[in-house]
């Protein structure tokens, strides 16, 4: 059996109701026939290119070895910026990525490892910019799974002019860990912008009761490995299923319970015993 | 061309809008590349087993011969529930099930001929049960396309001491058939937890005029045989597309008509003439 | 490495809830195991069969070459209206387009070259017409992709006998556009039944000063090129991706802007400078 090329992982915020993302399906299907699209997410709210950046970098240690990166969340479609196609670590952790220089590609592209190497994308054929999604970075990724060289897909460009793009780091001091929630999953667990390591360094073991606030909520939970470590309707501080630190109701939704969403901020707190 | 393996039949409560769905579409793609994922649903209402358990067995006469059954609605998810590899029915009928040990598996493992083997699945490698179908269930559902022989994924189960699940069954006398509401679709129609030879059973052909009853409202209709067979607006009880009876309404919803959902009682009751 | 048949593009108003999409998936792997579905969109309106028959001639421009156009919008199901397979197109254009008759092909068909031959397909070997998707339309679709002579599917029927569909036309006179709005995307741009060209038939250019209203609402707005063309929250009259003419909002959502949805008619009006 014939080796197929790398799938592409796709994000966007194309929503799945429009013929967006299938449009794109058959533009990477125009140019490379048996190279499979993994849908990650096409559920970031329009335009939120920090949110996408987040689902995207959280992804990545699962993707298969050599699979693209193809993002689009594009406020600036239309505009002087840029399209480009990076490279990303190195060896046989090395990757691709397509998508707009809006910074939505660098936290994915730094966990990789850092950009090695940049190219800008010229416009689409039609010069008109309405669907750079179909008419630009599906091509390219579809491009660049075949094992097109990159440099044959237009301009190098310096990594350290690409548009940049941090996610806001957590606050940490002995008992005490602040962050900001990145994403609210469909269970409603709250999953924080800080890593299961920033626990630890604010000395919270599983185990270590703590007080979880979310704006003027504040309730009591515990520090736990997993959800059945609290009891059903209990409120849990865990690893998620990417590494960060998430707040989880056993059973049932932590959103509803603390009255959070995206972008809020998280105190979880030691407690006495 | 050569043979592609069998395709995986996907089925969970994740939702669409997480990347959960994706990264188990990596994880399968990660060890089989040229394996076909097709997503029966995801719209499953989160930790819904007997939900899943219905749409599973309602799915599996359509599924391709050999189509490997990963299903993942796992409230117990973290706990000390097992993750099982079933293999179910005999011959060219025969397939293998993955997924959690909770009864998910259970009605669709009976409908391809019952459970002839069980295999335990071991934790995942890093030992967190934060998200087993990317880490657990996909992997060992694509070894199992691959050709793998399961008794290398997992210690072998007696089959009967797996958790059994049973969805409820409808009571029928002469001119009576009560059964629950398994499942709402998109176009308002209710299908019932009853197959088609109940109505039989009730003395109820095609034609006979009924009443439909649902808590305190009941409306008249007619068993039919096909959404034409009534007026736009009236309500027929009828097959539907899985061997179950429907209650639907001709160019209309009947879960509005009848303010019925999922769970609830539905009475058909013959009427005189 | 082998040529995989060519890939199936698929359009309904089958939401992404129930498992319909996944068991047509399913019937398409059954045939051809190795047919690509690309899913174009399945939250088409519950029966509505004219935003169905727009939103697939609008894709048509980008689908690969020989894809097999796979549509299900059908209020009709289990009366006697027909299921067909059409050949539209010549030569490299020309593809097969399946799906109930009831006009959702033809506007596609007619941007294709129009219809050259057209079959009817028998009823499902069950002879129950619950899930025509399944059992009917996919697997004809598949065997087309496989190659599979058309006239070995079913009875040929005369072009002139389809049922017709015309979608509304535009009316436009020197400073005037009225057109419907035919289908409103997750960004809350409008998309209407016009033509870039028919911007200029009315003598507006990129820069024309107009108002755009809708029932009693009107507001001031200009012809672009782009969003970005227009201050962040101003509305703009331009190309769409599909070549027909949107209003939209930079950066914001011109349907709640002007309270408009599908169906309703807006006037673009130009206006002094």
């Amino acid at each position: 059996m014939t080796t197929p090329p790398p799938p592409i992982a796709f994000l966007s915020d194309y929503g799945r109701d429009d013929p967006f993302v299938g449009l794109c399906h058959a533009a990477v299907a125009a140019v490379a026939p048996l190279a499979r699209v993994i849908d990650l997410s096409h559920a970031v709210p329009p335009q939120a290119v920090r949110h996408g950046a987040m689902l995207l970098a959280d992804s990545l240690p699962w993707l298969p070895p050599g699979a693209v990166v193809l993002a689009v969340v594009d406020p600036g479609v239309g505009t002087a910026r840029r399209g480009v196609a990076l490279a990303a670590g190195a060896g046989a952790e090395s990757r691709f990525l397509v998508g707009p220089d809006n910074g939505l590609l660098m936290p994915c592209a730094q966990a990789c490892g850092g950009v090695s190497a940049a190219w800008s994308l010229p416009p689409p054929p039609s010069g008109a910019h309405t669907f750079d999604g179909r008419d630009v970075f599906a091509p390219a990724a579809a491009r660049l799974a075949l094992g097109q060289a990159p440099e044959t897909l237009g301009e190098p460009v310096e990594p350290d002019q690409l548009v940049p793009l941090s996610l806001p780091e957590p606050r940490t001091s002995p008992g005490l860990l602040r962050a900001e929630v990145g994403h609210v999953d469909r269970f409603g667990n709250l999953q924080l912008l800080a890593r299961t390591g920033d626990l630890a360094a604010a000395g919270m073991a599983p185990a270590t009761p703590v007080t979880v606030s979310v704006a003027a909520t504040t309730v009591a939970a515990g520090v736990a490995r997993a959800f059945a470590d609290v009891a059903p309707g209990e409120v849990a501080v865990l690893p998620d299923a990417f590494g960060r630190v998430q707040v989880a109701v056993n059973r049932g939704s932590a959103a509803r319970k603390l009255g959070a969403g995206s972008g809020d901020t998280v105190a979880v707190e030691a407690r006495e015993r």
